[in-house]
C-alpha cells in the first residue's frame, strides 16, 4: 500500500527562523550563509530536523492522526541537505502490520520519503506506530519488516563538504573538540534547560502542518490519562538537539538516525534538560576530513542531569520516568588535519 | 471623510511562514510554489485571510482603536491573488454613522480598499463598529448604507486559475470532492478543535499591527466583563477557516465575503471547532472549469460539535452562547470535466 | 582580551517578521520596501534593534551567560544600516574589570562589535556586567574605563537619507510632528501596554541565540528571588521601544544610546508601558534636513502611567519600584523645510 501524502510545502526562510525561535538552534551550517558557504555549499542548509517534522507532518493524516502512540524510528537517513526554497513532498508505504497481545490494537509499519520539486529523495525514515484496530477487522497474517538496529558506517554518505577552509572558518561554532577528541563512553551533560510553554511546541506543531489533534485540543486531552496537550515528540528532539550543541559544536550535520524511541510523554510546563553518550567513532569510507560519531541524545523532563544524574535505563531495560527521548544517530563532524 | 491610514507593509515569506504557525492553514496554493505554478500562477499565494488581516489592522488606529464592539461585515471583495513581497496600504472612507438609541454610542460605517505598490486594488470590504459617543456630540442625520446581503454571484470575479493540468497536481489538495458533490444543505463538521493560548493571538495580532488595546493589555482587560485579553476576530476566522481545510480541500480561494459576524467574544484558553454549512452552489460566468460555493462557516467554542451538534440561531435568530463566529463567503472550487 | 564570538548569523525577512510578531514595531522604514526606497535606500532596513539582539546574544555564552546582572551600556552607535540578508558576527574587548566591595562579585566591562560579511561595522557598544568571582581569584588592580555619559551630537553619524520626497510619503507613518515640534521637558505618555507571555520572551530570545538561563529554565528559575523566568532586558527595550511609536512616529532611526539601564526584573504575565521625556534637541552638522532628539524611554511595569502618573526617580535618584528600564538614547527626524 503506497500513498503520496497531500499538501507539498516550499519551505524557506521564514520556516527557518521559525524553527530558530522554537528551539535555539545555534549550529552555523544552518544560520550563516558564509560559514555554508565556506564549506562547499549554495548557501545556508534548512535544519535537518525542520525537513524531517515538515515531512512527518504530511504523512500524521494518513498514517497516525488518531494513533495511540508512536512506537519508534528505524533506519532514518538525511539524504541530501535541503535549501531554503525547496518544495518538499511526502511519499509512503505500508511494510508491515501486526495485531498485539490484546487483539484491540495494532502496529503499522511505514516507510517514507521526503522528496524534492526535482523528484530528488532527501530524507527517508521508517516508524512504526500503535492505532486502535477496528472492531471487525480480521486480524490478517502478521508482517513484521526487517529493520536494521543501526546505519552501518559504511552505508553513511554524508553531503560534499569541502573542509578545505574549515579552520579559516572554525571559529563559527564555538567548540574545539574535533572527531578524535571524542571517545566511546564519554558522557557529555548538556549545560542548560528549555521549558515549553504550550503556545511554542503548538506553534511549531501547525508549522509543520501535523493536525494529529493530541497536540491541539486541550478540552479533548483534559479527559486523557495525561491531562494535557501532548507536545509533538519530533519538538522533544528538536529542543535536545539544540541544547546538545554545547559540547557538540563541531558536529556538522546528522548523517542518519540508528532508532529513536519517546520515551514518556511532555506537555507544556515541563522543563526539558538533555545529555549525549558517545557510542561509538567511525571513519567515512573515502574521507579524511571527517568521521562520524554515534551519539545517543537523552531527553529528560524536570530533573537538572547537572546536579543530579541520572540512569537512562535499568539493568533490565527500563527508562527512568524522567527520560522522554531516547534517540541513536550519526553525526558527522571534522577530523584533525 | 477618506482617509489614507499610515503605515504601510511589505508583506513577505516571513509573514507567510508566522501565518502557517498560528493557524495550521494547508491551502497548497498558499504554501506550495510548485502548485501555484502548475494553476498558472507565479507562485504561491499570501494567505487571502493574511491580507485582510494586514489591510484590517491599519485601519484600526483611525477606526476602531477605541471600538466598543466589531459589529459586521458586507460586501467584502477579494480582488486579486497577492504575492510576497508586496508592499500594502489601507485607505478609507466613512459611509455611513448612525446613533443608537441609548444616544451614548454610535455605529460608524465604513469602506476599506487594500492596495499595493502598484495602486492595484487587491481587497475592498465594508464593516461598521460600535463606538462611544463624545458626550457633546450633536446627533445629525442618520446616514445608514445601503450594503448588499450577499454578492452576486455574476459579480465573482475569480482569479485566472488554469485548471488543465489540475489533474495532475489534485493529489496535492488531499480532497476528492470538486463543485458537483456538494449540495445545498450539507453541513461539514470539521473534525479538530485548536485551543488558543494568549501568545498565539497577541503574537498574531502584533504581526498585522493591529493595535486594538483590548487584543494586549490584560491588566486593563481584567477590569472589562469578559476579564481578559480579546482574541482579534479575525484570529478566530483564520483558525476556523484552517480547521475547515479538512472536508473542503478543493477550495481554492475566498472569492468575496457576503457577511460576517463575531458573535461572541474568544479569550485565550477557549477551544475553537467549526463547521461549515453549503448554502449554495453557483456556476461562474464564462468558466467551465470553476464554480462558486457559498458557505457559512460557523465557529464555536468549548464545545466539539462533533460530538454534541450544535443549533447556530435558534428560530428567533438568537444565536448559541458557543458560537463566536459566523462567516457567510463564496469559495471558488474545480468543476468535475 | 580580544574574542571573535561564535555563530555568526545571515539575518534575514523571516528574522524581521519575527521581531515585529514579537513586539508589534511599526516604524515604516522597517516594514515597507517602498518607503525606505523613497529615502534613498536599497530597501527596508532591518530593525535596529532586532541587530542589536543578535549581537548581544553572540556575547552572552562569552561574557554573561551566567552574569548576576547587566549593569548598564554606553556610548552605544547604530553605525549603518543593516538589510535582510545580512551576516553578522560580533567581536568583544574587555576593557575593564573591578572588585566590587563584598569581594565576592566583580563588574566587567566589555566593549562588542557587530560586523557584517564584507568587515564593515554596523554597531558598536559598551556594557558592564555584575559576575561572580572564583574564589580563589586574586583581586588584581582596577581597570575602569572612561566611558562617556553622552554621545555629543557632533558625534552622530546618521545614515545617508534624502529626504527630498519625503513629504510624498509623510503619510506612511502617521504622525505629524517633526523635530521643530519636540521641545526639552516634553513628556510623551505612550497609549497603550502590551502584557507579556512567557512565550513571547522565550521566543525572541530564542531567535536571538541568547543562551543565558535565566530567560529559559523555569525550575532552576523557582528556586531564585524572582522565582520566574526573567524576561531580557533587550526584549523589554524593544517591547517599550514599539510602544513609543505613538507619539515619536517620524522619529525614523536610533543613531546611538548615551546609555541604558534595566532598573527592576520583568517576568512573564508583566503589562508593559511607556514614556518618552525629550532631554534635547540638536542639529546635525551638515544637514538641513534632520535634526537629533534626545530622548529618555522609560518603561513601566504595572501601573498605566495615562491614569497614574510615575515619577521615574526620586530627588535622591532611587528609581520608582515600577520602573524596569531607563533608556537614553538619540533618534533621527526630519526638519521642518
Amino acid at each position: 500500500m503506497k500513498m503520496v501524502h497531500p499538501c507539498p510545502r516550499t519551505v524557506g526562510d521564514g520556516d527557518a527562523a521559525l524553527y530558530l525561535s522554537y528551539t535555539g538552534d545555534r549550529r552555523p551550517l544552518c544560520w550563516s550563509a558564509e560559514f555554508a558557504r565556506a564549506l562547499g555549499f549554495e548557501r545556508e542548509w534548512l535544519p535537518d530536523l525542520l525537513v524531517f517534522h515538515v515531512i512527518f507532518g504530511k504523512t500524521v493524516a494518513d498514517i497516525s492522526q488518531n494513533a495511540v502512540a508512536n512506537l519508534g524510528y528505524a533506519d532514518v537517513r538525511f539524504l541530501a541537505p535541503v535549501y531554503p526554497g525547496t518544495t518538499l513532498r511526502a511519499e509512503s508505504e505500508v511494510i508491515g502490520l501486526r495485531e498485539t497481545s490484546s487483539g484491540k490494537t495494532g502496529i503499522v509499519y511505514v516507510k517514507t520519503s521526503g522528496i524534492d520539486q526535482n523528484r530528488r529523495e532527501v530524507l527517508r525514515f521508517n516508524r512504526w506506530v500503535l492505532v486502535e484496530k477496528s472492531s471487525d477487522a480480521a486480524a490478517g497474517d502478521a508482517v513484521v519488516p526487517e529493520l536494521p538496529t543501526q546505519v552501518a558506517p559504511a552505508e553513511l554518505a554524508p553531503p560534499p563538504f569541502k573542509l578545505d577552509r574549515f579552520s579559516d572558518v572554525a571559529w563559527a561554532t564555538g567548540g574545539a573538540r574535533l572527531f578524535e577528541d571524542y571517545q566511546k563512553g564519554d558522557r557529555i551533560v548538556h549545560p542548560t534547560g528549555m521549558t515549553i510553554d504550550d503556545a511554542d511546541h503548538t506553534g511549531a506543531t501547525r508549522l509543520y502542518q501535523n493536525t494529529a489533534r493530541v497536540h491541539f485540543d486541550a478540552r479533548a486531552m483534559a479527559e486523557s490519562k495525561v491531562g494535557k496537550r501532548l507536545v509533538y515528540g519530533g519538538h522533544v528532539i528538536s529542543v535536545a538537539h539544540a541544547l546538545s550543541y554545547s559540547g557538540l559544536e563541531n558536529v556538522l550535520c546528522m548523517a542518519a538516525w540508528n532508532g529513536g524511541n519517546h520515551v514518556n510523554p511532555t506537555v507544556g510546563g515541563d522543563t526539558l534538560y538533555a545529555y549525549t553518550d558517545v557510542v561509538d567513532a567511525a571513519p567515512i569510507k573515502g574521507r579524511k576530513d571527517i568521521g562520524a560519531l554515534r551519539l545517543r541524545l537523552v531527553a529528560v523532563k524536570n530533573v537538572d542531569p547537572n546536579r543530579e544524574p541520572v540512569e537512562t535505563q535499568s539493568a533490565e531495560g527500563a527508562y527512568d520516568p524522567h527520560v522522554v527521548l531516547d534517540l541513536d544517530y550519526w553525526g558527522i563532524i571534522p577530523r584533525k588535519r
